[in-house]
């Protein structure tokens, strides 16, 4: 039988905005969905997971993306919980958050009707929440460089780099404590690319606009 | 280093839109984008992977998820090519698709500045559009079940009927070319699903509102 | 001093979407902010309020007009909380969603930086939530008639009426609770309004269509 | 010099809407811009004009062609003023608009800073505006027809059908008006598809949907 | 009978754009609805009236409140006339827009089917107009009020400050004039904010981006 | 008979996005549909036309405008092919264009179902193709002189210049291609424009905001 209740969860995934950034000032058209952010999570995932693998670091690249694929599932249920707001709550509030998830993704996961199944997704989800495996660890690294390269896209498209930076610097933060020297480098690369993004913008509005291409391609190679 | 320009293709995903469904007079605002897509696939062919996995099927889940994540990757190149169009060239048409697609996916790849993981996700996307393993048939399934739980989706939305119906149709024979048991059994499921939604509408309207729940839930389970 | 963090939380709610309605599968873009909603409950109390007054009921319209724009502000912080997911944690979810607002109204009546102010504003919220005032019930019944007409407004743009079935019979069987006579009445003749809607739909289908005007004027007559 | 403020004005047209259709619960995302509608307005002239021609009637398609493309240009300005506003002010209503229009088109066509060509617009669009020629009666009745064009494009999409019916019959009786044979008979034609329309969604209902093809295609032919 | 028409011109204010804003270049979906913008002059209004009271000056806020909610309700028929053009027409533009308002709103208040309430009504949408009681300044400082809010809000969106600067100054001259101290004051601090926006923006720009949190919050307060 | 196909195709063409500018980062509700584009092309060629007619030169506007209306009609069938991906293909890609193009535009004329018009039609489609007459280089600059006010636009709404610089340089190397004095004229205006349109935002930055107006009407004069 399929399994249709939980590809309706699944499937409603596309139509749940990322609220947060709605406290960033973008505007609801630009608003990823949860299943966007989802899939780039995923990819960002693999390229490290394999490129760890090239360095002979021993990866689980299935349970990586199992993780990825099904840490945001429970938000079908229980929307892009607020983290401004949760934040004010202080420490309740994470740990709050963290029980309305649990509670929302065991019932997502019973409309399996597939205890078998329900069990191993189970798993994966938990696997991610408690960040104690190099592979939850990965997937935590890679939702905060999602994030990170989305908040360079919505500056390339001309949205405040004033209005963004808390965001910013709050998730370059988080992505330290994994600990993982691959997610430590790009945060730093990262950093670079945004502020030259800055620093371009304002070199080319100092100057003639006769210029040769100061680049878009080359920029993106910070 | 990290791969930005590869990264920034994969971001720019979750801006191109599955122009395949203006065709079909979806609202540009509801069209989902290239990313969501492929997160549904994703998952969908992960649940079809473990539940045969669970029925002493050997199912690569691996390369299962690879595939799924990497399929519609050349389309932050190509955008989303008019199948409608493409159709109409009959058979070159989709040989000059597969061969647009294949120039595209190289160069993103390339943008890996890594030859050894290029060549591995070259391999999966390879892998993908020969169809001959068992895991390209599972991801090929799946790539048509979320379009067919996309229409339900849109039909439940108010999206007309008599609009979709040649998609459906068109998708669900697609389907069979597959020869999945269980793509075959889910997609016979489907349809029962689709006749029911149509059926309870009917008779919503052919008697009084006052009756007892027509019920959302059970509607959804066929 | 002009409190300017508290204006930043009442503009937001213009970028808030009720994202209940995402739940019943209305369109990101044609789903109402907070504050386009709060301003129909205003409008629909005082219409009611003046009517119960002419009916020489006392009510104290300025109360009424005080909850009917304040009762929504906490959602600036917290969002719109998914009732779908706090009716599935039973009394403990309508329970934590009153804690949780109450907390957002706090901080947010304090960021008016004006102690006597905030204390008015928060007997006008207090007094909402305990729903034992007139003016409480009358606002209370003006929030689930906006919900109903707004239901109506979506059926007449063409979504489905089987799907957004649930949260009408819902909503009114919640507004025969506040047991206001003005409130039972005209939700009485709302549902006549949509059963008509609906005839109206079904007959225009079922004849010519040369037929003089089915009248859209006279349809929202009922 | 290039004229730069009346290309602004041109421009704007992109993202001025039909207002009109806000009235008949149009999305606001699915209204068509001005420039969009005109750009219509002007193939449709040009079809007609040709198949006249083709009839051995004289047809002057350079004038049917620039008051195709100027007849709304005064919108930039006025934006699309509410007909349902006006009809209610009854003769009045229409004297105003084409007052306000006359003068927006003033305004716009003296920031060409060029007299000679500004005459040259100025008649082509007080020509559509007296409907006495020809020429004018083409654009009036391409205006038209594109209108209920619009109106099945909206029902294919999901739009409902009671709430279009008025401007769909206001619109076919403004077209008789203008006495062009071939716009007559394409409005008996459209007429047919409508209804047609209406049919075989019917049919679709009260059958099994496992028929063959109810066929798009087929419909278009009507 | 529950005043259906009424409030169905009441509901169509969530859907009629401030069309203003196009003439400002915000983005068709950025644009607030007549409803949202009504909700936030309320809620202006409402504090200011407070404010004053609590300096002793005596203010009927339920008139206050009464103002705010139906100044605008017109626009359900006429939408929101572009004052871009009525200007053009000089003294005669804002005579004409006030008597197509009225004319509307004596429709609209008609629909109440209600003489006694529509009285009632109509001596608020009177009273406004005037401008002469102190209820009245009130409510159009707070409409002021509530633009150059929204102008900082599209500015920290990333809409551009030279495009919006006209309508800025615009509305704070028009603020001047109702000469009333608390809304001069306001006039200023916003004043200071939106310069300060804009050092603040110049300065993130030209120091590293290494800096201690250049404080979104902070910023709010000026 | 109506010719309904081709005018469904015609119609569609509002729904079709100028998916190219999805690469500059423009977000997708401010994505201009096909018809809007060829709108304003056609205006900007008839104002080119007529003003060369002034200066004595010799041009058939009845041409202009057939091939400005026409000019992306294929675009029904094929949308808007990537150039940024046929431009990776090199000389290979813009062949293919061409040929995808071609064999669309004859499969729509053929809906026309009246070879006299069809065979109209594909000589105004060819003659634009072949850029060998002055009324085809018009359209062409049009087209060109469309984008780069468009380019213009979106800057002023907020877009990124960094980001839009890339297709504005691109757009008016082509431009000079066509080598028409009015339009290469043009082209350096509208670089002014531009540059000063940059000059202007800086030096409102780099003053105290209380400045006499740095009006945004003076800046269209470039």
């Amino acid at each position: 039988m399929i399994p249709l209740k939980f590809f309706d969860d699944v499937m409603s995934l596309k139509r749940v905005p990322r609220s947060g950034w709605i406290t960033y000032r973008i505007s609801g058209h630009d608003v990823e969905s949860v299943s966007s952010h989802s899939y780039s999570v995923a990819v960002i995932a693999l390229v490290m997971s394999e490129i760890m693998r090239s360095r002979n670091q021993k990866v689980d690249v299935e349970k990586v993306l199992k993780m990825a694929l099904l840490h945001d599932l429970s938000e079908s249920l229980t929307f892009d919980i607020s983290k401004a707001y949760l934040r004010y709550l202080g420490r309740k509030g994470s740990v709050l958050k963290t029980r309305l998830e649990r509670k929302a993704a065991s019932r997502i996961l019973s409309d399996l009707q597939n205890k078998q199944l329900a069990r191993t997704f189970r798993a994966a989800i938990g696997g991610y929440s408690s960040s104690k495996t190099l592979e939850a660890r990965i997937v935590h690294c890679a939702d905060a460089l999602d994030l990170l390269l989305q908040v360079i896209e919505y500056e390339r498209m001309g949205y405040s780099k004033v209005t963004l930076d808390p965001i910013w610097r709050e998730t370059r933060s988080k992505l330290l404590k994994y600990r993982l020297p691959l997610g430590n480098e790009w945060s730093r690369q990262l950093q670079r690319v945004r502020t030259g993004l800055d620093r371009k913008r304002r070199r080319a509005k100092s100057r003639s606009l006769a210029v040769k291409r100061p680049g878009y391609g080359r920029l993106r190679l910070g």
